[in-house]
């Protein structure tokens, strides 16, 4: 039976492979941590080499191997490119690669697959030429979408076995002692890329910024590294911070901000001590604005702001609202700064950030999530990867991780994009299920999940205008009409894994 | 056979099971890291227990298990024997105990052993009571004696399972983030820690000072901890700098140092960037400060301090001589606070200190390290582990690591202690060969190891006394006479692993 729990069917062949999607916390269960193969490395034997290329031959790198890249430089990333130009040249054929994220920069990879250097790929997500390409069928083999928490755990327990990591380090020494603070390239945390260093079987280290024994402060240390090679660069800073936003002056996404930081304020878990995480949108990084002038007001201060950081929350922090930065990512240049410069800043992996299957998780902690979509439906589903045209074109990134682990989770979304309504009936793609979701805060109001009958009860009086989701849907429908069905082919091309690795939707080809 | 290389007559049944030492490097091959088993931890879930007592419930700890320690509050712990004590009231028996070094203050253990509570050990060390206890025979199975280095290798490598660690704590939130710098009973680095908190199936962080969430800097996270116990004190802040040294004014060790000082800085290895490691004994505290005069004499600086740091090293980078301390233990209080305050000053653990099968350890990029003895041989071979009485009675430690490594070992000693000669013809056991010791410094002048020809030839000229070790053995045994033959029984008492886990020396009951 391939039906899953958020009622998509899973083609029995995956269905078998992955299992389906059967609720939040159902696969949480204990299991062998994955190891890794060791080369050792002695005294006198050096790490430094001259290129690219000859770390791919020293590696032993071949045909159906499994790499892996970090996605920290995001539009600016020079190394994913690099490196599979190398690869491709050198002859080898049908690799797995396993980036934490997929960017607009990487679109050569569309070249890579079509000559099968790249026959497998798994990601947060796929951006447009990549994205629409491989929503046209151009692989054999469906791309598997994870979380950011999903990917970890995928490679703690050794479903992602990483043969050779290629990691993109800001500065290094000649010894592997990585950090992404220092550096021409800087991208702040090295959250993803701390867990392919920690359990891939080797791990190439590529710097432009080569710095003095002992690099410090250590991201990733010498012991997670075997190669380390210079090029002349890693990536462009500025598109290391494209897309990081300003605040916006849209009266749209102000009035959701505004909705969202009341729904925050009139919590049980707005109180001294409490967390959020915002994500880098307009309307998400309004609401810090807005939740601040509360926090002042009424003299609460957060214990963390975990992210995804973005330097709305550093400046918060640095004017004493927010204790502490708990940092997997950052989403700007100011962000990389502070951490650099403020010990109360503090780098994780992957794994503290989001894993279903650590020994807890940092987003377990968490109060409060504010998240963005791309369509809710009737059930609450969220779609945060595909368009309305059925296209692969977004990211999982920690949407159902920190939906599913934090105390109150709120989707923050205008009720149409143009003439693309945001609240449907059910939505193209389910990446996070209506179970982890408690609000959808619109400018028109907000509706709350009914499996949260304590949060109904808690904004009874709430000076927000209240809907239920059918209604929200049926505002949307009013002024876009009901969006006509996505008709696709046959051939899967992407498998939505929920965190826990079952699947909770795919998607075919269009 | 069991020969070994140091020719060590090692019994067939241990030669069997570990092998026998065949050289530095010989056994540093490709290997599968250890795993562990993970229960993961849920939203909502509480890791804060009552009591010890709830913790050793929960784990589910059982006969024949194996449990840890880390010896970081030396000879303050509260730790050990507070654990010890309750499993031994709940009759739990046969438990195998992998400290990473044990003190005098844990003479209680002598009562568990004697019941059947513990009933093997491996540590780097054993003092006083527990020493004369095991070498009496006590134990049915002998001790293993790993260095630092090598149990790092051992936990890394799955040859010591650690079904649950007990880490003492000095501050710990309630979802497990550790530090070492912050509470009552600081110890700073948690080096040792930090491997068990890693590979360890289980772990319990037993903390006297609980901090609000989340609590940074965080040593070990959240996802290598699995319960918190709060507990009145896990140590004396005495006991933890207890046997820390001020400077020496015994003339004796003051010329050694000065010895051991003119030795360094007349080496090609004193330059820009050298890098070195000392003891927390008077005559190699003591190096640091005839090093320090040179260094500023000739405008030398080094890259970094490695260690057991110890405040001279704090001073000596405080006063810009030294540009980082690396540090897996901290030997004395103003080390401790240091780590807390002093970005440059970076914690470290004893896989990336000395593990021989790591991706490289810093040890490996150790230029020079000053280390003590109890005896040294005409081979060069050190011990560190048993009296001249045979009696086990001093720790492994980093001696047979760093050795090993780095570019040139020094070992400071008086050439006799009382009545007892350090120059010996064969010392009592071996714990370090001959192969890895370059230069022994002693008050009376140096021999250097002859399989080093090219510090024979550097140091032609150097205006220190020079011998053979042969000459320095003779003058010893002027003073002291041919010492006595010990007659040992035939229980074999402790085994003594070389750091790649092969034997290097066994000690029989005296």
């Amino acid at each position: 039976m391939g039906i899953n729990q958020v009622n998509r069917d899973i083609p029995t062949k995956y269905a078998d492979q992955y299992g389906v999607y059967d609720g939040e916390f159902t696969n949480v269960k204990p299991f062998e941590a994955a190891t890794k193969h060791v080369q050792p490395v002695k005294p006198n034997e050096t790490k430094l080499l001259a290129s690219i290329h000859d770390a791919i031959v020293k590696t032993g790198l071949k045909d159906g191997m499994t790499i892996s890249f970090h996605h920290h430089f995001r539009e600016g990333d020079f190394v994913m490119n690099m490196v599979l130009d190398e690869i491709a040249k050198m002859g080898i054929k049908d690799l797995s690669i396993a980036p934490s994220s997929i960017a607009n920069v990487h679109a050569p990879l569309i070249d890579h697959i079509k000559n099968g250097v790249v026959t497998n790929i798994t990601s947060s997500g796929l951006r447009d030429k990549v994205g629409a390409a491989i929503s046209s069928g151009i692989m054999a083999n469906p791309v598997v979408i994870r979380s950011h928490g999903g990917r970890a755990r995928a490679i703690a327990s050794g479903d992602i076995h990483i043969d050779v990591a290629f990691l993109g380090a800001p500065s290094a020494d000649a010894y592997g002692n990585i950090n992404g603070t220092k550096g021409k390239a800087t991208c702040g945390s090295l959250g993803y890329a701390m867990v392919d260093a920690k359990y891939a079987d080797q791990v190439v280290a590529v710097t432009d910024t080569l710095v003095p024994y002992p690099n410090t402060p250590i991201s990733i240390p010498q012991t997670d590294v075997d190669y380390v090679v210079q090029v002349d660069a890693i990536g462009d800073p500025d598109g290391i911070a494209k897309g990081a936003t300003r605040f916006t002056k849209n009266p749209k996404e102000l009035l959701i901000a505004e909705y969202a930081a009341k729904v925050i304020t009139a919590s049980s878990y707005f109180k001294n001590g409490f967390s959020f995480q915002t994500g880098s949108g307009g309307a998400a990084l309004a609401v810090s604005r807005f939740m601040r002038q509360a926090m002042i007001d009424q003299d609460v201060k957060a214990s963390f702001a975990l992210g995804g950081i973005t330097n709305a929350m550093v400046e918060l922090q640095k004017e004493g609202l927010v204790d502490k930065l708990i940092d997997v990512q950052d989403f700007d240049h100011p962000s990389a700064v502070s951490l650099a410069d403020n010990p109360d800043h503090y780098e994780i992996d992957a794994n503290m950030y989001a894993s279903p299957l650590s020994k807890g998780a940092v987003i377990n902690q968490l109060d409060v999530a504010i998240l963005s979509a791309l369509e809710v439906d009737t059930d609450f589903n969220v779609n945060v990867i595909t368009g309305s045209d059925g296209v692969l074109r977004g990211a999982s990134g920690g949407h159902s991780d920190t939906s599913a682990a934090c105390k109150m989770s709120m989707v923050v979304a205008p009720i149409v994009r143009g003439r693309i309504p945001t609240i449907v009936d059910e939505v193209t793609t389910v990446v996070t299920p209506g179970a982890s979701v408690d609000v959808i805060v619109t400018e028109l109001g907000i509706a709350i999940n009914p499996n949260r009958p304590d949060l109904i009860k808690m904004f009874k009086s709430l000076k927000v205008p209240q809907f239920t989701i059918e209604e929200l849907r049926d505002k949307a429908y009013a002024i876009t009409g009901v969006p006509a069905k996505i008709h696709y082919g046959d051939q899967v091309v992407a498998l939505i894994e929920y965190r826990d690795g079952h699947l909770i939707d795919v998607v075919k080809n269009v």
